[in-house]
């Protein structure tokens, strides 16, 4: 199937309309990521892009932070039972001296006694630390530009505009002081996924990819939801605002407090709710 | 936190409006699930029918598929860092004779040498094989009662009316030949959570507690789209139909029209796609 399939559907309206005719669905299929040769985790994901996704995976849980910690993405290491190539494994060799994901856990992976965010212990399963501090970027996002981000990845979306059924994530640089770039910013990447997770994995290994990891003066804008696993990959990546056109949940915005991200909520186009870090927004 | 929480947030327009207001997010919490006292999996949650979560999370990874496969629900297995009860933390004791999560994934677990769905080899760590034979129900679902779900759904979530930020999954049961229910049948289940997978585990969890697996004769009604996993969720609680209100995946639909789950997407009310098994609904 890959990125989209066509499929014979039957409409039925409250009138008392049938008809069956074509309709395109955005492909699902699962993805293997192996490190170093080994199964490290299987993920639903709507293909194309994979070695950003898996890159960017691999940001988030603590394992790289530079394009030189990867030294291959194998995309060839996987055998259907049938001996063909399996699109659906990809394996990534990491460069000497990068611990693999185990370790990286242990290294990275939070572990005081006592979580500031939800006082539980098994937060700590899920609990990554950044490398770069977010809360000292010391960036100024104009609120006339925020309110038209969505509109602009709106209008990048591509496989929304034929299935209406994936999420985006897109990723907007600042002009810092000085600078000759758009008042408005640069839309640097927009990525699209069945996953909300594996949109923003996607942009964010994009960036790894492209040597600009922390993402310094810039914001992370997403189709749905900030949940607290999005505020965290934004920290991973050291992306200082996250904008979602939805609700953050509470743990998103008590997250983001703590680290310095600044988090956006209900961006609709004509307002916007700031929940932590707001002196970022400037009217 | 719990279930819900006051922010204080910034609400900015385009006109220039700014007003500090206090708004109400949807809470989520790390819940750790151990079986028999092993940790086996760290799921982002909405606090709340934790019980029931866990239930049908076990329904959905094929550990168990009755009430009696369960002889407890220990919610006072953790302690946190500090010495206190840890809310987070739900231990499950198998009853006698129920084999653990990991020789259940040998036992239930998709490992034909070629997958029907989307010819892969990954395919196989995530697809599951159900008890119940879903195809063979004779489940006939009115049109009507169809597109009336989402609002019935909607007229029972009471966070999402106050945080506009949460997923949510009914359990609607529909009238046998000769039967006295309700003929739009009856809504037996209404779950909220901040994931759209959890929401669809409390609500088959509830049904596993209540002695009522396999769901014959009944609708899953989502209220986001329709992904793979959901499919398959579906089917190991031998639910017949799931409707959802966005758009389903590729692999979704292949996946229903395996397994022969009834798949409907776009259900807004006045209208509604059928993507397989649609003889079914009936207008």
């Amino acid at each position: 199937m890959r990125i989209a399939k066509r499929w014979r559907v039957r409409r039925l309206t409250a009138g008392g309309g049938v008809r069956e005719r074509a309709d395109v669905l955005a492909g699902e299929e699962p993805l293997e990521v192996r490190v170093d040769g080994r199964s490290y985790a299987v993920t639903m994901r709507t293909p194309g892009h994979d070695v950003e996704l898996v890159a960017g995976f691999l940001v988030s849980e603590g394992v790289v932070a530079a394009a030189d910690d990867v030294l291959r993405m194998d995309d060839r290491a996987g055998v259907t039972p049938s001996g063909e190539r399996d699109r659906n494994v990809l394996d990534v060799r990491l460069a000497p001296g990068v611990a693999g994901p185990e370790e990286s856990r242990h290294r990275h992976v939070y572990t005081t006694s006592s979580c500031g965010v939800c006082g539980t212990a098994s937060i700590d399963a899920v609990r990554t630390v950044s490398r770069f501090d977010v809360a000292a970027d010391d960036v100024v996002v104009p609120l006339r530009t925020l309110l038209g981000l969505p509109d602009r990845l709106r209008a990048e979306q591509e496989l929304f505009g034929r299935t209406g059924g994936v999420h985006a994530a897109a990723l907007l640089a600042l002009p810092g002081p000085g600078d000759d770039d758009a008042a408005d910013g640069t839309l640097l990447c927009v990525r699209e996924d069945v996953g909300r997770h594996n949109a923003v994995d996607k942009v964010v290994g994009w960036a790894l990819l492209a040597g600009r990891l922390p993402l310094r003066r810039t914001v992370l804008q997403v189709s749905g939801r900030a949940s607290f696993e999005l505020v965290q990959k934004a920290a991973m990546a050291g992306i200082p605002v996250l904008s979602a056109v939805s609700a953050p949940s509470a743990l998103a915005v008590e997250l983001g407090e703590e680290l310095g991200v600044t988090v956006v909520g209900f961006n609709r186009g004509d307002a916007l709710n700031v929940y932590s870090r707001p002196e970022r927004v400037v009217g």
